[in-house]
């Protein structure tokens, strides 16, 4: 069980590697919506991805005998970056298992950034198998993408900035493994109780909706999304966190989501991964429930390969 | 001339309907120019672009009798969507010119605003001769696009910002119709005199260039850029302020625009259009003057046509 003194000691491990990104009102989403929307823009974070977050509480608690053994871990792209940054700036090193089927641009970076890179099947029980082949073969540390309590405690500090800087009803995360919404849903329990906490899925990687309904988490589903970012199953710790601590969950139809990608960097002149836009469609389809309410969504990260852009359109909007 | 009290009754002017945009420390350029360069998101103002500042202080000035009489102007685009929507704004008509070659965004949006719009032929000539006749037609009130001292003093409000938010060295802006150029100049005569400010011109747009070297204004002279929101002669006003009050003007190389475009909306995830490339496709051309300095560059808007993006390349950079 995650504390209040846990996220407040994740606030501070987090400081020297994270900026309090900035959260913007704005004016396109309150119109269209009739509600106050802000937006929490974690692309600007480093590594253009709030994934630094996590990574930097996890190192923290690691002795430094435990960091010399390096990190392994599997990503499919912004945790890679934020273990290979975080490894750069301690002078350890980093294997990293990515799916093949990853971003371009997010394997460069975290080439970039001197990891050792492993290309595996796009499945998530390969990614495993990959990762603890190599856990056994180097020594090194498992530093997970989510399933881990110092992973969600570090995402949760990005709800926890949301929090101070402004009065919520509404706090919208996109799920994918769940490390960033069982996070918000603690940060909202301890620092704001009044603020509800949403999820929001692709419909082709809705694991964690099935879950929520059944109340069991799905373990065989293949997630198939353009939103690269949410090709994978919520983990077991996020999954328990996400049944007891978040409000609903809302699905995003597949054919809306490059369709808010283009909308939201026409209108707010800012580059958001197709994940970052699932929270918009999902909220699309559900604005009746926002109706005159202040709400902040989080834009997870903007690593998007401009070379392999998906065809414009703003289709349906 | 322009004197400090018209800067200062600009500033007032332009506060109700302009955002004093964010002002942003760039890792990624002050690292690569071994420098200190903060951004300017001009990109953020509701309209995407700084237009709007010149159009309200124009605005601000006339009576309300002369008001009524309506709006007409020319524009490639920024300026005819802060005309467009500044009419919108006071329940008056615009009437506006734009070249057939224009983005079709900003013919969209300023469409969107309720402006009368009016596709010309895309050259200076064009352009005023239709522009006249409309006003001539109307009785509206013509709203030049640069080549006026309220527009040059709203424009200015920009660097103001920049100038009250930090110390800078060098301010950078793009040049072509040279309103915001000639404005930034005196916002550091008259608040920052050791700010140097230096324009930025596409090299098949120098116009600017080649009048600044001669001392001589060039009036005839066909640009032919990428950067659509530059391809337009500097104006006389603006040139003769240019001429004595700026530092100098640096050529981007044609083949650097787009890649500087698609650089900057992978390191700062923000959108910008091709002609706030310009400023550094220039600079990194003239790295050598600004070592050590801190630099603030005016990003001047975000408005792109996403649906006919020119190839993703970032060669050469």
């Amino acid at each position: 069980m995650i504390s209040k003194l846990d996220l407040e000691r994740a606030w501070s491990n987090t400081r020297p590697f994270v900026r309090n990104t900035p959260f913007t009102f704005s004016e396109y989403l309150s119109e269209r919506w009739e509600c106050e929307v802000f937006l929490k823009h974690e692309q600007k974070q480093g590594i253009g991805a709030f994934k630094i977050r996590g990574a930097s509480n996890f190192l923290a608690h690691l002795s430094s005998k435990e960091r010399e053994r390096g990190l392994v871990t599997h990503s499919s792209g912004n945790h890679a970056q934020a273990v290979a940054f975080m490894a750069r700036l301690s002078g350890i090193k980093a294997h990293i298992v990515m799916p093949k089927n990853s971003n371009s641009k997010k394997i460069e970076n975290a080439n970039k950034w001197g990891a050792n890179i492993y290309l595996c099947e796009p499945s998530f029980e390969a990614r495993l198998a990959m990762a603890n082949e190599l856990q056994a073969e180097t020594g090194a540390f498992m530093i997970p993408p989510f399933d881990h309590e110092w992973i969600i405690e570090g995402q949760a500090t990005v709800a926890m900035e949301m929090i101070r800087d402004q009065r919520l009803d509404y706090i919208i995360a996109p799920l994918g493994g769940g490390g960033l919404l069982s996070g918000s849903a603690f940060a909202s329990k301890y620092f704001s109780p009044s603020t509800k906490v949403i999820g929001a899925e692709p419909e082709l990687a809705k694991d964690g909706y099935d879950g929520f309904i059944k109340g069991v988490r799905v373990d065989t589903y293949v997630p198939n999304t353009v939103a690269d970012g949410l090709r994978t199953l919520v983990g077991e710790i996020p999954f328990e966190i996400i049944k007891h601590e978040v409000s609903d969950i809302w699905l995003a139809s597949e054919s809306r989501i490059i369709p808010w990608m283009y909308k939201i960097w026409e209108e707010e002149k800012t580059i958001i991964e197709p994940s970052c836009a699932v929270p918009f469609a999902a909220i699309d389809a559900n604005r009746d429930h926002i109706n005159g309410k202040r709400i902040g969504i989080i834009i997870t990260g903007g690593n998007v390969d401009l070379s392999g852009l998906p065809p414009y359109s703003t289709e349906g909007l």
